[in-house]
């Protein structure tokens, strides 16, 4: 059903030091920089492989990624897989109990379909489907 | 310098719950488990693509991973990216001001060759080097 890890993404505060970092540090590149109105952050996505790696900064102190930070501190956010179809893997996860954030998809960074699971039911993991 | 993603890690309480889980709702196939007595942590290993998600659960309370669980709960543990040459790469991260948890590499899992930098550097990502 899960296809791949399509990205891990993370909390950063400031988001020019952090792809300085990550370019530096690493060798990575950085493929480029998006807004996401809809969760309120700035996106840098590197790829890695056949995964990348999506650093996130709020764009406002209300901004789910800036509670983040205001409770955890910098750090691993959440991790999503590419599945092929989003309305069936959602609907197993529901049926096997998993507590849905997003219980219909909405539309994430790229144009692609996703939807989050509540860390609750993935042993604190904040889990994204999507698809793209 | 970094490959790619070689696998992402996370603490759970109970492995094989975990186990079930990720058979169950994301219809992954576990690789396998091991006991790494160096960290005191027993590992499922998931493939995913060419990413490995690796399950770690704690085998005594002076686990780092226990006092992780302890700390911030079940959830994202850590990063670990693929490199060529491991001594180069942390000799790298060293030279950007990176503070190292290893300064020279260790036996991880799998008998691959592991070092970790600090999440203090790494905004707030436990982040593992290895060479296989």
């Amino acid at each position: 059903m899960v296809r791949k890890i399509d990205h891990v993404a993370v909390a950063v505060r400031n988001l020019e030091e952090q792809i300085r970092f990550y370019e530096t540090v690493f060798g990575l590149r950085c493929g480029g920089v998006e807004e996401i109105p809809d969760q309120k952050v700035r996106v840098a996505v590197f790829p890695v492989g056949e995964v990348r790696i999506e650093l996130l900064e709020p764009t406002s102190a209300d901004s789910p990624v800036a509670k983040f930070l205001e409770k955890r501190g910098e750090g691993l956010h959440h991790l999503a897989f590419l599945v092929d179809d989003l309305e069936a893997a959602l609907e197993k996860a529901a049926a096997a109990g998993v507590e849905l954030v997003d219980k219909k998809p909405r539309l994430g960074e790229g144009g692609k379909r996703i939807a989050f699971l509540h860390p609750r039911s993935t042993s604190g993991v904040l889990t994204e489907l999507c698809e793209r």
